[in-house]
């Protein structure tokens, strides 16, 4: 048994698509909300790419969600009139329904933590809004870097004082299990098929050597004896 | 209402004296425990003050308990077989009777995080054993220095992207309350009397003018509304 388990939240923990569209729906009633919460998440990645690339230095991904929500506004023709209020909608964010009982089965026997690019202020309010039940939060802000850099997995194992192979990265993305077993750690794969909607393509299975493969949190903890 | 609630740990919401006395009690029979205990203790402040002054770089606290365990160890004449087991002492404290209670009804209202001087991996492990409810980890750690420095305040509701007047740090200590009310905190006086023994003088009494003053974090809560 690990010691440690590490969770990518957006996709693996919560179903960001229908949560956000939610959001869209009620405060943009004149937008098709799945595709405005479709290109708001599409911003996600370049955004966070200028700071890995050291173009930028690091800044909470809170912010990176904000200035692309202008951004996609402007792009559906659209105005805010509370850009802060909506841009909280990324902390209300629905667990998938064998997160919360899993989380519960795991914690009783190792610490729980997520390992996300969401910042710690971002992180808290979505563990109360949903329920997480974390002992602490690691990931992107205490590394000052994104995922998937190597620093911020090796960031959140030193944080807990263990060495990477005592600790297990939980994901719905091959890319990011491939970077934390680069950096040591050991993996699950977690398929959340329709994270990006019915017509999803990819990491609808894993690509990778992963040390285990659950369908849901129920399972990963029964593989693991938990 | 505040928005957040940070707690000082060792003494504020943990008996460390008796706490650390047992399991050096359970090691190290032939030592008067409780003078052992309370000598560890004595290091605390001298080994931060070196990181504080800029005079070493910031080590996490639980090295430098480890560091002074050596030094203690000699200065009582024992030899400790198994110095990173006993160092885990600081991750067994026994919680005073009304801090988890008391937690979990501010939790319902406000977000609540340790502010305090211990690691992120100290405080973790700790609050699995006492049961704290933290929402985050915040501290030291993530300031990279040692309170009672503004910057570790400042550093705690920066993470949750809070002014630091919509928090309020939790304490036993005036020092650190007399710090964090310069940083702009609201402040909790929770008197811990006998947190340094029957014979305690300091902190028996607040000395500022805090914003609450509460026997015990129930009534803390019940002065807060929640």
């Amino acid at each position: 048994m690990v010691e440690a388990l590490i969770f990518d939240v957006f996709g693996t923990c919560v179903d960001w698509r229908s949560s956000v569209a939610r959001e869209v729906a009620r405060t943009l009633p004149e937008v098709d909300a799945i595709a405005f919460a479709e290109a708001w998440r599409a911003e996600y990645d370049p955004a966070m790419a200028r700071i890995r690339e050291g173009a930028r230095g690091y800044v909470p991904l809170g912010d990176l969600h904000l200035e692309n929500l202008h951004r996609v506004a402007d792009d559906f023709g659209v105005t805010v009139s509370d850009p802060v209020g909506l841009n909280a909608a990324w902390e209300k964010l629905d667990p998938w329904p064998d997160v919360v009982g899993g989380l519960e089965r795991l914690r009783a026997h190792a610490i729980i933590a997520p390992c996300s690019n969401g910042s710690i202020a971002l992180m808290t309010r979505l563990a109360r809004y949903a329920g997480l039940p974390w002992d602490c939060i690691l990931g992107a802000e205490i590394a000052g870097d994104y995922k998937p850099k190597r620093g911020v997995y090796l960031a959140s194992c030193h944080a807990l004082r263990l060495e990477p192979d005592k600790v297990m990265m939980v994901a719905a993305h091959n890319d990011d299990l491939r970077a934390a077993q680069d950096a040591g750690l050991q993996t699950a794969f977690i398929p959340r098929p329709t994270e990006y909607g019915p017509a999803q393509r990819k990491d609808v299975e894993p690509t990778g050597d992963w040390t285990v493969v659950a369908q849901g949190f129920d399972m990963l903890a029964e593989r693991l004896g938990c």
